[in-house]
C-alpha cells in the first residue's frame, strides 16, 4: 500500500484528479484531510502499482509506501491524531473522557440510577451491555432488545450518550440504530465478520484488545473496520492473559504510549476488566491517565454485591466520584482537563 | 445442572418420562445412551430445581449434580468415549484418523492433486480453506463459494471427507452443505454466535483451541454446540501462545490426557499450525499419537514455496507418506491403527 | 507461624518476656514495633504450638495466625509501612525516591558524567553495575571491583547513595562494603543461597521481581531476606514476560497497588528495563508514580548509542532531567513530593 | 566467534598449530575430534581476528564464523551428537536413559526402597534432591550432606549412577564428590556464577530449563559450562509456564526437536514436574520419547501421600514398572532401545 502526499497549496480539483486516478486503477481511496497535509491513501489487495503513475499528477508532492502491516491506522498515513467526535464528545482531544456503567444492563431502576450517578460525577458515556458474550451456555446472555431499550430510556433521561456491545455481524444494525458507539469486545476482537459490519456502519466502534493479541495484531484488527470506510475507531487496552494470577488479567500499560507512537487513533484503558477487582481500579485508572491514555472505561454498579456479572470489580457510586476528583488532579498534571 | 441416571434395566418408556418431566418443568432434556447406563442432563440457566421431583419417577437410579463448568461435555455426564461417525470414518474410535491438505484451497488442480497424495498415504479426510480468517484485510481471504465447489469436486474424485473452516454465523448453512465436518478456528473459539450457529446444524463440528484459551474454556466452547443440540463435536489442540519465539506456538501436549480425562469428546492435535516449521511436524505428530490423541490434523502442499498461505509449515507429499509410515508404528506402539 | 500481638500499655519487660518464650520453644521472634501495636512474629520451620502458651503471658493482647504463606512480608504481621532510611533517604515515606544512572560502570569518567547529572535533576541514588549477569558468556560481565571502586568514588564526590548488584553469595561482603543498597537481579530473585546471604547483612536490599516470577513469589524472596534478619527489603517491579514483543517486558502496573495491599515494603518501579525503549520511558514512569509506586530505577547513560549494555532503553542526561520536572507535577497531583 | 575446520587428513601436529596459534592470540581454543571432521572454536570476548591468521595454517580447510549467540552448544560448532558416557551409561545414544527416584532424600529405607524399585523396573540413574531449592523459606529444604551420604549408599547397593542438585558455587565441589551428575535446577538455570562453577568440574551437568526461559537462554546457559571447559552437559526440557492452569507447567514437546536440531547435547524431558500430576506422567512421558528425547526423568516415591514434596506427581514403583513396558514400545517404534 502507498500513500500519495499532496502539496500543501493542491486544488481540490487535483486531489479529486488523484482519487479517480486511484479508482481508475481498481485501488480503493482512503482520504486524509489533516491541518498541515492531505493524504490520499491507495488500498489494494497486495496488488502492486508503479509509484510513477500517482507522482506524474499535478498538485502531488511525494508517493511514500507503508511498510508497516497496519495502513490506515498507521501514523505514517496519518500524522495527526483522529478526535472521534459524538454528541459534543470529543474523544482523543484535550479532555479525558471516561464511560461508566454497569457491566451488564438489568433493569431500567438499575440503569437510571447509575446513570444520573455517573453524569454527576463527570462521566460523558454511559456503558452497560444488552448482549453479553458469556464463557458458559448457561450464563446470563444479557437483556438483548429490551436492554437496548433501557439504554435509549437512560440516554433520553440524562443526555449522556451510549456505548453497547455487540456480538454478532446479524445485530450490528439493530445495535447501531440505538447506540452513539458500538463496543466490539475482546474475545471478538478478530471476529472479522463482525469487524467488516461493524467497518460498513458511521456509527464509531470501541475496539477492545483481545486478552491474547499483540498491539500489532490489534492495529489490524482496527484496519478491517477502517479499510471497510468507517474511520470513527477507538482502541481500548483492558489487560492481557499472564502467569500472574492475583488480577483477573495484567493490564499492559506501556500498551498506551505504544499505540499512540504506531497509530492516530484514541486509546482508552479499561481498569475493571483489567484487574477484576474493585480495589485496585483507583491506582490503575490514574496510572492510565498519567501515561497518556485518552479516557477510561469503570465499572458502576449501585449494588456491586448483587450485580449479574463482574460485581467484585464494580465500583459504588459514591466511590466513583471520589476517583473522578482524583483523576481530575492527574490529568492536569499532565496538561490535560477532565 | 443435574444428570438423571436410569437403572440398567429401565424401560424406554420410563426413559421417556424422564425427559417428558424434564420438558414439563422447563429444561431441556439431553439423552446418552451407553452401553453401561442411560443419563439424561437435565439444561437450563441456572435456575434450580428439587432433585426428588426424579427420583420418585419409576426406573431412576441416581441423580447427581455436575459441579464442573461444562455440562454436556464432561465424562461426569458421559463416562463413555464419543465416536463421531461420518462417511465411514469413526473419530475417537481405535483408529487414529488423520486429515490432510493445503491451509487454503487455491485451485480445482491443487486440491486434485493433493487429494490424491494424502488419500494414497492414509488419510481420510481432506482439509483446505475457503473462507480464511486473515489478520490483515490485505491478506488472501479465501476462495469463497468457489472453494467450496473445488472442495466438493475433490470429494468426488477421490472419496475423502472434507473439513473446511466457517468463519461467520450467516455462511453455516453454506458451508454445511458442501463439507461433512464444519472447523471453527482458534480465532473463533469464543465467538458465541458462531458457536450457536454450528450446534442448530447435525453437521459435526471441529472446534479449535484458541491460542490463549485455557481447556476449561475449550470445554465451555464445546458446551455452547452441544447444548445446542449437536452433540458431534471434534475438539482441536493446535498450540497456545507463549514467549518462546522459535515455534509459532506452542503445543500443550498435556492437553491430550487432560481432555481425555475431562471429556468424552475424541481429540484432535494440528502440529502444524502449532510449530509452524515442516520439520517440526514429524515429531510433534509422533509425541500426539504416543500422549493418547484420536487423530491429526496435517498441512500437506503439492508446492510449499509457493503456497498461498503458511507453506512454511506444510509437508510436500513425499514427505507427509514418509511421516504417515511412522505414525504407524507409534500407533500400534499404544495400541491403535492407522 | 504466629503473630503475638502486645496490648497498647504493655511493658518492655513484657514484650522481653514473650520474646524468651519464644526462643525457649525453638522459634525465632521478629518484633515488630509500630505506632499503635508492637507484635512479635513466630518463626519456624512448619511445626505447630498451642497459641495458648502465649495468650497466658501478661501483657498479652492476643495471638494470630498469618495464613499467608508470606509471613514477616505481609500487612497481617506489620500493618505500617515499611520505611527503608539510607544516608538521610527515606524510600517508603512521603517522598518518591529516583535511583538513576547507567546500566554498567564503565568508566570512572561515564559514572562521574552521569552521577552530577542525576542528582542536579533531583535523583538520590546513583546505579550502576560492576557484576554484570549477562546471558552470553561472551557479554561484557563488569568491571568487578574495580567497578565497585568507580562508584565509591561518584558517591564522594556527589553524596549520592548507590545501589548495585551482587550475583554470587560469595562476593555479598565485598559488594556490601561499596555499596549503601544491595541489588538482588531479576534472574536471581530465586536463588535462595544468595537470598539467604543478603539476609545476613544489614545492608538495605534491592530485589527486583523475576520476569516469569508472581507476586506471590516475589513476596516469598523477600521473606527470605526478612527471616534471616535482614528488615531492610525494597521491592522493584520491573515488567515481566508475556507474548507481546513490542515492548522488551510487559510493566505489571497492577502489581504496584498489590505489593502495597497485601506486603508493609517500599514499591520501586523500574520503567527501563519494562520497557526497553527510551521514549517509552517517560510515560511508563509517570504511570508508576500515580499508581502508587514509592521511587523509580532509571537507566541514564551520557552517551546512549556507544553503551555496553542496554542503550535503547537509556535516557540522555537532559531528557531525565525534563522526565524529573513532569514526574514531580505527578508526585503531587497524588499527594507526594519529588 | 569461529571454528576451524581440518582437513580431513589433517596430521595432529597441524592441529597443535592451530591450537598454539589461538592461544597465542589470547584466545581459548575448544576442540572437536568427531569422526567426519575435526575442529577448533576460537572462544574470547567479542574480540575479532581476521580469519585469514587461521586460513594460512597448513592441514586448515575452512575458518567459519558461528552467527548463533550460543557457539560450543551450537550444531555448527560440532555436527555429530553429543554422548554423555558415565558408570558404563551412554546418554544421547540409541538407548534411552531414564532416571527415577524421589523429589526429595527423605531416609535410607526410603531411598534404598525406590532404589531397588526403580532398577528393577530399568531405570539407570537414581534421582534425589539433598539441598531443595524450595520457594518458601519454611519448607522442607532438604537432608544436605546427610542426603548426600544416603545417596552414596544407595549407589552401593544397587550399582545405579545417582544425579542430585546442587544450588550454590559453594557447594559444587562437595556434591561433586558424591554425585555423577550435578543437577542445576530450573530456578537457578541463569545462576552463572553456579554455571561457571559446574562448568569447572569435571562432572556431567543436568541442566534444566528455567520456568521462564526460552530455548535461546537454556542453550546459552549450556554455553556458559561449555565455555569453562565442561564439555559434558545434558538438557532437559521441564515444562515452561503458560497461562494454562490445569497442568503445573505446560509441557514444550517441540523444545525437544528445536534442540536437536540446533544443539548436538543429549535432551532430557521431565513428565513429573512439567503436569504435576500423576495420571499424566504417563501420556506425557511416552510423547516425550516419540519426539525424540534421548532419556526421561521420572520421580518415584513408595508413598507418595506421605511424601516431603511434590507428592501429587510421584508415581508408585508398581506403576512406574507399568510405564517402562509402555515406553519400551514407542522405544522401538522410533528406533531406539530402552
Amino acid at each position: 500500500m502507498m500513500i500519495v502526499v499532496m502539496k500543501s497549496d493542491a486544488t481540490i480539483k487535483q486531489v479529486s484528479a488523484v482519487i479517480k486516478k486511484v479508482e481508475e486503477l481498481g485501488f480503493v481511496p482512503h482520504l486524509s484531510q489533516g491541518e498541515e497535509r492531505t493524504t490520499i491513501g491507495v488500498v489494494g489487495n497486495e496488488r502492486r502499482v508503479d509509484p510513477q503513475v500517482f507522482m506524474v499528477l499535478p498538485g502531488v508532492e511525494d508517493v511514500l509506501p507503508i511498510l508497516k502491516p497496519f495502513k490506515l491506522a498507521s501514523r505514517d498515513f496519518k500524522k495527526e491524531s483522529t478526535v472521534v467526535a459524538l454528541n459534543g464528545i470529543r474523544i482523543g482531544a484535550k479532555e479525558i473522557v471516561v464511560m461508566a456503567g454497569p457491566c451488564a444492563v438489568e433493569s431500567e431502576e438499575q440503569m437510571l440510577t447509575v446513570a444520573e450517578a455517573v453524569k454527576k460525577a463527570g462521566a460523558k458515556i454511559l456503558r452497560g451491555g444488552a448482549f453479553k458474550p458469556r464463557t458458559s451456555p448457561y450464563s446470563f446472555q444479557g437483556l438483548g432488545k429490551a436492554g437496548l431499550e433501557i439504554l435509549k430510556t437512560a440516554r433520553e433521561h440524562t443526555g449522556l450518550a451510549i456505548v453497547t456491545e455487540v456480538i454478532s455481524p446479524r445485530d450490528v444494525d439493530l445495535v447501531a440504530s440505538y447506540t452513539d458507539i458500538l463496543q466490539i469486545g475482546a474475545r471478538n476482537m478478530q471476529n472479522f465478520a463482525l469487524l467488516e459490519a461493524a467497518g460498513k456502519t458511521t456509527t464509531p466502534v470501541f475496539l477492545k484488545r483481545g486478552m491474547m493479541s499483540t498491539v500489532e495484531e490489534l492495529l489490524m484488527s482496527a484496519e478491517y473496520i477502517l479499510s471497510n470506510g468507517n474511520g470513527k475507531v477507538i482502541l481500548c487496552e483492558r489487560g492481557i492473559r499472564s502467569f500472574e494470577k492475583y488480577t483477573r488479567n495484567t493490564l499492559d500499560i506501556s500498551a498506551v504510549p505504544v499505540i499512540k507512537k504506531l497509530c492516530h487513533l484514541p486509546v482508552i484503558v479499561d481498569p475493571s476488566h483489567a484487574t477484576g477487582q474493585a480495589d485496585l481500579v483507583g491506582p490503575v485508572a490514574k496510572s492510565a491517565v498519567a501515561a497518556g491514555a485518552d479516557g477510561l472505561m469503570i465499572e458502576v454498579h449501585p449494588d456491586p454485591e448483587h450485580a449479574m456479572s463482574d460485581g467484585a470489580q464494580s465500583l459504588r457510586p459514591a466511590e466513583f466520584a471520589e476517583l473522578m476528583t482524583e483523576l481530575r488532579q492527574i490529568a492536569h498534571a499532565v496538561g490535560r482537563s477532565l
